[in-house]
């Protein structure tokens, strides 16, 4: 039993930024495996936006890696602050949104997220069922629960305070709808990012100011890194793997990112269990499995999560076909070069040719290609960008200029 | 006309300490005089303490002014915050009221209130009406308004956050629930206390923001002094009339105050026009009336509003047959003298002796009286009270001793 509860809490912590109140979480491990008890693990959704990217699908996996050990999920639709949208007109992304609207939202974030989530372990609820009901003396009520100095504290009014930009007075009453949220629900463990920490703390202070008996467990997880490895996943960066992405586009992404991402997203987002990756990553080192082949699998199971088992397998086919067709390896060293190199350099640096001199004369040559087409310029500089280059049929090289 | 509207004006800014929109106030009197047109003007008040004292009154005299000029006051009796009482629990003061509780003052308030304004031109209203309804989305948007930097530019506020002493979020609602009566009601005028300078404008800029086509005008009245004439009128310090005391001790107050503290009172309490109270002190001034006079004829005017027409000549004459039975005078001079004078030197500094000796010689004669009883002991050192001394059947002094 021990083990079994030592394990779940592997599971749970992995790629978890901070845990608060790691004993609870504990308890409530022991009352699952002893008593068959369940416990209740809230997690909050922006109602305007349901066309997730796998960067949202990290708090997902970890609400589903919850209820394999006996959590209800709640998962929860903000969308009473979405009725009101942004007061103070400032904001042009928070918009109004219509009850109608909503639905609509929920519906496609019903289709998206139970492709990982249990449904009959899922709760969908909206917070303007009991907000709303709060009325206007209940947010008084709430907002004397908070000081204005510690609502200050928050890193963000914070910053904003003391750089004189305009704070609304209403935007002091988000965190405490938030927390209120986990008053009403009596959740026992709220899931957020680690942007949302003040946030959802607020939910234990609240639940303890409300009388609930336990205040909930917090757990945050960490901002998904996109394609790049560097900055956030994010639509506007463009570096990001939607949920809904055709198989093949997302099995052709999941390939693109580094051996090192690689195992970050496989922490991260990947249903295999830490031992499973564990023993991947052991062999991966010992070279009996090629970096490669992880990476094929990784991709196989994000493709399979979304499109239904078997679509992984077909991306994949798919994918060394048209590499195939092209003659080009599925698998290439990879270079990254400065901004500004020329192509007779940039075949120097990928070890594709031993001088600049030979460069020069395989050009003249016709046996240079850059994405499969032909280079007959040998004064040609590279963009910043991608790309694969081609020496006769044989030698390739994957080069990112950056 | 012109002259009306002039004159419509003195008498409302007769004793204000502060009106911002003179200009509007101007047109709103003029419209009442070409036009007929009524205006509105609107005070709030404290649903708990119904127990009203001059100091409360000088609001209502200024209510009652502007009935004279067309305005229909609207009595707002702020019950909503009532209903919450204090949610921070520190205060004691601010205990929750029933709805009970609530009309009950009420009716209180009316009975004293109607013996000053005209309640043919008055709508008792509770602003629990329309801020129950706001909802809880109406007080995020209402919250919307206001920036917390200004919210702490207000003077409490700001002494507050500096000295790290709690402000809870809650309290930022208050003025804006204040502002949002005035958005409402659409109040052409708000009257209130000097302190209430920041919840008063708090009117004007939410009625912009909610699209009032014009602001209130605002007329902030000072605090009176009580009998002391030096703090403010409060039930707490005992310097205070009651609007419900007994006649007899309310003309005696009056006349109890100094001849300077008597012309604020005029001012700030009086019935009597400019015009006239400018005549009566030129009488004063000119010796053609006595003092004694003109703080009867206040003290008349005040018993008679609160204990009804012909109350106050019947206390008049009670409190001359009271001081004739004594044998004392209604009007003798008056003296303030240091602490820890002695009997001798305060006979001769009242100018009831030439000397000390003298002095000690009369008390020996037992012809020195202090309070009607005679003095046997000439060391006697006085009290820090208030005294009438007397040497022989006609000779008086008040004297006050701090």
């Amino acid at each position: 039993m021990e083990l079994k509860i030592k394990e779940a809490l592997e599971e749970i912590s992995r790629g978890a930024e901070e845990i608060i109140d790691n004993e609870r979480l504990e308890i409530l491990l022991k009352n699952y495996f002893e008593k068959n008890e369940n416990f209740y693990v809230k997690a909050g959704f922006d109602p305007t936006a349901p066309d997730l990217h796998l960067g949202h699908t990290v708090l997902l996996q970890k609400l589903a890696t919850f209820q394999k050990y006996g959590a209800i999920v709640q998962f929860l639709i903000g969308d009473f602050t979405a009725s009101i949208g942004d007061p103070t007109g400032k904001s042009v992304t928070r918009k109004i949104l219509s009850k109608d609207d909503v639905l609509k939202n929920a519906q496609s974030y019903k289709e998206q997220v139970f492709k990982i989530l249990d449904e009959s372990k899922t709760q969908v609820v909206f917070n303007s069922t009991w907000l709303n009901d709060l009325g206007a003396a209940g947010i008084i009520h709430l907002a004397s629960n908070l000081t204005v100095a510690r609502m200050l504290e928050r890193d963000d009014f914070s910053k904003r305070y003391a750089s004189n930009s305009p704070i609304a007075v209403s935007e002091f009453t988000y965190p405490l709808l938030q927390g209120y949220d986990s008053v009403h629900l009596e959740s026992d463990v709220e899931v957020g990012g680690t942007d949302q920490k003040f946030n959802l703390l607020m939910g234990r202070q609240l639940q303890k100011a409300y009388n609930i008996k336990k205040q909930q467990v917090v757990l945050m997880m960490p901002i998904l890194e996109g394609l790049d490895g560097v900055q956030k996943m994010s639509k506007s960066l463009g570096n990001y793997i939607g949920v809904t992405d055709e198989a093949n586009d997302m099995f052709g992404k999941v390939l693109s990112i580094s051996d090192e991402l690689m195992w970050r997203y496989y922490e991260l987002l990947s249903s295999k269990s830490l031992k499973e990756i564990g023993q991947l990553k052991a062999d991966v080192e010992a070279k009996i499995v090629h970096p490669k082949k992880a990476k094929d699998m990784l991709a196989v199971e994000i493709v399979d999560r979304f499109h239904g088992s078997g679509a992984g397998q077909i991306a994949a086919d798919e994918f060394t076909k048209i590499f195939a067709k092209k003659d080009i390896p599925t698998d290439m060293k990879e270079y990254t070069l400065g901004s500004g190199i020329g192509i007779l350099q940039a075949l120097v640096e990928c070890e594709l040719v031993p001088s600049t001199s030979q460069a020069r004369r395989d050009i003249k040559a016709g046996a240079v290609k850059l994405d499969q087409q032909k280079v007959d310029d040998d004064k040609m500089i590279l963009e910043n960008k991608e790309y694969i280059l081609q020496k006769g049929k044989k030698n390739f090289a994957k080069v990112t200029i950056k």
